[in-house]
């Protein structure tokens, strides 16, 4: 067990709280989603803010779901000029904004503790202050795509996308969207709501028809939310996490007969909690 | 497009094909897994061949639904010995069985690609006949888990599993378990019947009351099926697959800023098809 002082409350403006319509057994369906912290996809985490408490993506839905890939959200009629929803704000989408995801120097003198040597970016997967990262040898580090990984849905490279449109990966770890889209959070809690939603028919795992789609009943900061939970993940510094990596690269436990001698950063998920209360 | 020659026929008794109860609009389930080829884990799946054959998972059920990790089938209540289902044959389970799991010499001179180191098992990453393995260096193989890979469920070790326990993987690569379970196949067609599933919310997923497994209508080998389907993979020692995986590798379609130069061995899915008709 952690001591108190390795876990690390997450902010409740760093919380966006998604409620999916109830389910057919009319089961409520809420997904808690971590936003990334500074320097990573700053420009884009602070829309999503702005649509949060605008209320913004409430009544709209789940437009994709694609196996082994991404389900999507946000306005359905995005692409369709005449019935779009409007913004609640200006939206940069010009390509200096690409500075984030391209990769950021933070500085890290001291912190190394390599995970391994990723044979898909030639460079070193990491944990940084709670999040998986990869280290290039030019000294930048940038978010990777694991499982459950959110990011912000575009189109054709120089649009950014504003992170009206986000996804949750739903799969084995899309590594070649590092560095491509702006990853802006991560689910810590509900994405099976999100990963057992039947997939789409269409190109892409897009929905074929209204109907199919799963309506969002709200979207919401954290601290929108009297009472909510207090989250908290285990610090990637401390002596905690660094026994808990090395035991999943050399499962002990008495089931297996060959330990791996290495882990994936992206089966390393870092432990998220609900704090205990008092 | 690959050259027809390039195309390589599954035989009928190298697949599986399962058929869940239709889901809740009356529509049809059916899950096709491909086995694996020598040299591995055939005493495993000659145990599944006799098992299909006597149609003994008819009437039993999906018991296990565990978010980014496996989906598992099977009797419910093969723990139980007194209500447990009578297997059709004797079950090797000994110790020795584990060859196969841990990796056997195949004469791979001249034959080796490799995709790229990996971490996980400070091995290489490669593609033999058509299915993606691990070579270690001291030239033997083994067969790897990747998102679809189905395997043999069992117990502590040295208990080696019977084959009457399946598990599909419906997350990210689970590479722990390579060399520790025999992976007799992968789905080839329906994984989403399986991935969408709603999640057990027993331990390691497992489904708390009866009503929540899905029944299995049958399962048999694809020869049992009158006018089945003929399925063919993407021969992975052809120019075509050489030139896919380094397209995989490394994206140029426009909707990229800056290719990956590398893509793990589970990014690169063994193209699969229908063949067409005469």
């Amino acid at each position: 067990m952690a001591p108190a002082s390795e876990w690390v409350t997450i902010a409740p403006d760093d919380l966006l709280v998604m409620d999916l319509a109830p389910d057919r057994e009319n089961r409520a369906r809420r997904v808690v989603i971590q936003l990334m912290p500074p320097p990573f996809s700053q420009p884009w985490i602070a829309n999503i803010r702005t649509l949060a408490r605008a209320h913004w993506w409430d009544g709209l839905a789940i437009v994709r779901a694609q196996d082994n890939y991404v389900v999507q959200w946000g306005d359905p009629d995005a692409e369709d000029a005449a019935k779009a929803k409007a913004l609640p704000l200006l939206i940069p989408t010009d390509e200096s904004e690409y500075v984030s995801p391209a990769g950021v120097a933070i500085g890290r003198d001291g912190q190394s503790r390599h995970v391994n040597f990723s044979a898909y970016t030639e460079a070193f997967d990491d944990f940084v202050s709670g999040w998986p990262l990869s280290a290039g040898h030019d000294e930048t580090v940038w978010p990777v795509h694991c499982y459950g990984t959110v990011g912000v849905g575009r189109s054709l490279s120089p649009d950014a996308g504003s992170g009206a449109e986000l996804y949750a990966v739903i799969g084995h770890a899309p590594r070649h969207l590092d560095r491509n889209i702006a990853v802006v959070g991560r689910v810590i809690e509900g994405i099976e709501h999100l990963s057992t939603l039947p997939r789409g028919t269409e190109a892409l795992g897009f929905y074929k028809s209204p109907e199919e789609r799963t309506p969002i009943t709200s979207i919401v900061l954290g601290s929108e939310i009297a009472d909510f939970h207090v989250y908290q993940y285990l610090s990637t510094e401390g002596e905690t996490f660094a026994r808990y990596a090395e035991a999943r690269a050399n499962r002990r436990d008495p089931f297996f007969i060959v330990p791996a001698g290495g882990a994936d950063v992206c089966n390393i998920p870092v432990p998220v909690r609900r704090a205990q209360a008092g």
